[in-house]
């Protein structure tokens, strides 16, 4: 008899981006350049005081730290987040094993299996892995690519809730859209969260990534929900140390951090290297997030304008993150991505992009939409608008 | 109204040891040394390779690896896992963030939420707290100190089989009693999975701690089972590399790798500095092992030796790992460990030790016993157990 893996796991869905990766292992076998706007890995580098941190380590036993983290790092947080105006104790933060960690341990820690979570889609579709995982039911609001996947009218997150509802989960500025959710529309959330009894779990992977001078907004700014707000953290492209693995939880409220805890225990510990590295970054100059900040503004600026250039593809101008969804004239954009990595080229060159509809909850959405990570340099971004425009054309032609 | 955690997590004990941590604190703060035989932190030194890889890594970007690990530490696995007579491909093989995670991994990969896993007790506890995160139920099959911790009779086992059994899991040697299971035992459950058809689910992070010439003896060698045989495993006491947070699981079913792989893929990847501190420690000398193993077999004999001499206490002589549990004359042993902490010191002097009871899943068991961790060096051992032999006298005469 063949041995059956649980249902949970069989129900996961493959990545679709994992889909095409043996497509463009295959392209690259047959020597043509892929330009990798698929994946959140930024080419930025590390700030040399983190690479330091690690090449200094002086120690004779390799050995467990605690759960909730480092004591020097947990407690050199708080300075960084007062940086934002944001008033933490170290105890309010448990340090994770990275951000991946900080939302399966919410997950877990909040939800109890059948219960549901509301989440503005498109989405990271990691989110819907976990939940499904963890037993827990993902309800989407849809937001769309005309409107700049701004969050539609409160009423809609309202008309969502049911009795196994137990919270709203955002992510501003957003992967996979890049767009930065307004103060009111936090605030709409915030009083959502206070009036229906929800937890409200941001996370804010992103948060030095806002350009255009818009507003950081975080739900830790709101005492009436220090009970119930839960914030995910990542220090992965903050300081592009995405192999680091080390994010947290913030949550004020004691009785629940102090619950998490216990999930934290029984997984010993977040990786102490990687922290002492994750305490140095914290004394990463300013002028480090400020000249990144300004390279992918202009990163996108270049690419914005590249793709609103083509034939027949839209996109919004996004305030935040490194990504941005464009609708292309296609029907298919899984099928376009394919052709792309396996029939075309232009001087020898392609480009892998995530389609999007793997970033929906809803099926059937995002079928004619990309999600594009402009982690490459601004020449290279430029070609690959290039080969997306040929693509276009070659694949209409075909 | 209060914001009200998941059950599951509240339903989480609180471990024992953590419950005492406070009153070790308490007593160090009051000027007494305490004997940390509570957990299984080793203070055996790091391998010099291992500290000098990480001194000397070379990186721009610390980037994310692979899901399934970095491809130059996962393909030399194969080499280490030689050593011990098992033949492994690397696509066997996924590295993961720490047993932990191999454990966590497995559970939700194989059980659904109510489908039930077989384990010997007493059994490391956080293969509770896992289960119970991911609402598995752990059936126990008790063994005792009289009998060695070995395994009954398998038709113990056969007894606990249900619809819902998904799985055997056993680790050997064991934490927390140093127990090596016979081959003629693991044969047994090998036989068991096949006949009932279940998963065969075995933890050999303490594979390199056999004393007295015994025989290590993995699933892994029974191609009878290659489809239903999974290994879970950490380099955390190998290489005293506990804070590296480097585990792997071992499967040569490539349809269940490949369902395990996509929840690996949500978590992104293991930390990827740790990993090529690992792929550093695969270099080790075999001398270091051999005289790591040496220096816990003394430790044994002193230890096992100074406990038997006490009144009323006693041990079995574990052939593995670096625990042992004892059975003490007092009726709650967790009281007796509060009370060394609280109310008693030699010379200065105190020691802390884990209440046994919460490494039995069933009620009522292992109340006068005790898990020690030799990862001290042997004079400590010897005060420690004057510390034991002085304080059980005292607590006695109250």
């Amino acid at each position: 008899m063949d041995m059956q893996v649980s249902e949970r796991i069989s129900s996961v869905s493959e990545s679709p981006i994992r889909k095409l990766s043996p497509l463009a292992n295959a392209a690259k076998a047959r020597g043509i350049h892929v330009y990798h706007l698929n994946i959140g890995q930024p080419d930025i580098e590390t700030p040399a005081g983190v690479i330091d941190a690690v090449k200094n380590i002086d120690m004779k036993v390799l050995a467990y730290g605690p759960s909730e983290g480092l004591p020097e790092y947990r407690t050199a947080l708080p300075g960084y987040y007062r940086k934002f105006g944001l008033d933490l104790d170290p105890e309010d933060i448990l340090v994770t094993t990275a951000g991946s960690e900080a939302i399966f341990f919410t997950f877990l820690s909040l939800c109890d299996h059948g219960d549901e979570i509301i989440i503005p889609e498109p989405y990271y579709t990691n989110f819907g892995t976990m939940a499904k995982i963890a037993g827990i039911t993902v309800v989407p609001v849809t937001t769309r690519l005309e409107d700049g996947f701004l969050l539609p009218d409160p009423s809609e997150f309202e008309k969502k809730i049911t009795s196994r509802t137990k919270a709203i989960l955002f992510n501003s500025p957003s992967n996979p859209t890049g767009t930065v959710y307004s103060r009111e529309m936090v605030e709409a959330l915030v009083d959502i969260a206070v009036r229906r009894n929800l937890f409200l779990i941001s996370d804010e992977v992103y948060r030095e990534f806002i350009y255009d001078g818009g507003e950081y907004c975080s739900i830790l700014q709101y005492p009436e929900i220090a009970d119930r707000a839960v914030v995910v953290d990542s220090i992965s492209k903050r300081y592009s140390m995405c192999g680091a693995r080390v994010g947290a939880i913030i949550c004020r409220n004691r009785d629940i951090t102090h619950q998490i805890l216990k999930l934290a225990q029984a997984r010993l510990c977040p990786p102490t290297i990687e922290q002492i590295a994750a305490k140095a970054a914290l004394e990463t100059p300013d002028s480090y997030n400020a000249e990144v900040l300004q390279e992918y503004r202009e990163r996108r600026d270049i690419l914005v304008e590249a793709l609103q250039d083509i034939p027949g593809v839209s996109c919004s101008r996004p305030g935040g993150a490194f990504y941005l969804i464009a609708r292309l004239p296609v029907e298919d954009a899984e099928d376009f991505a394919c052709f792309l990595l396996n029939d075309f080229s232009l001087d020898g060159a392609t480009v892998m992009v995530a389609p999007a509809a793997g970033f929906y909850i809803t099926e059937g959405l995002g079928k004619d939409e990309v999600r594009i990570a402009y982690v490459l340099k601004r020449e290279d971004l430029l070609q690959a608008a290039a080969v997306i425009r040929a693509g276009l054309k070659a694949y209409q032609a075909r």
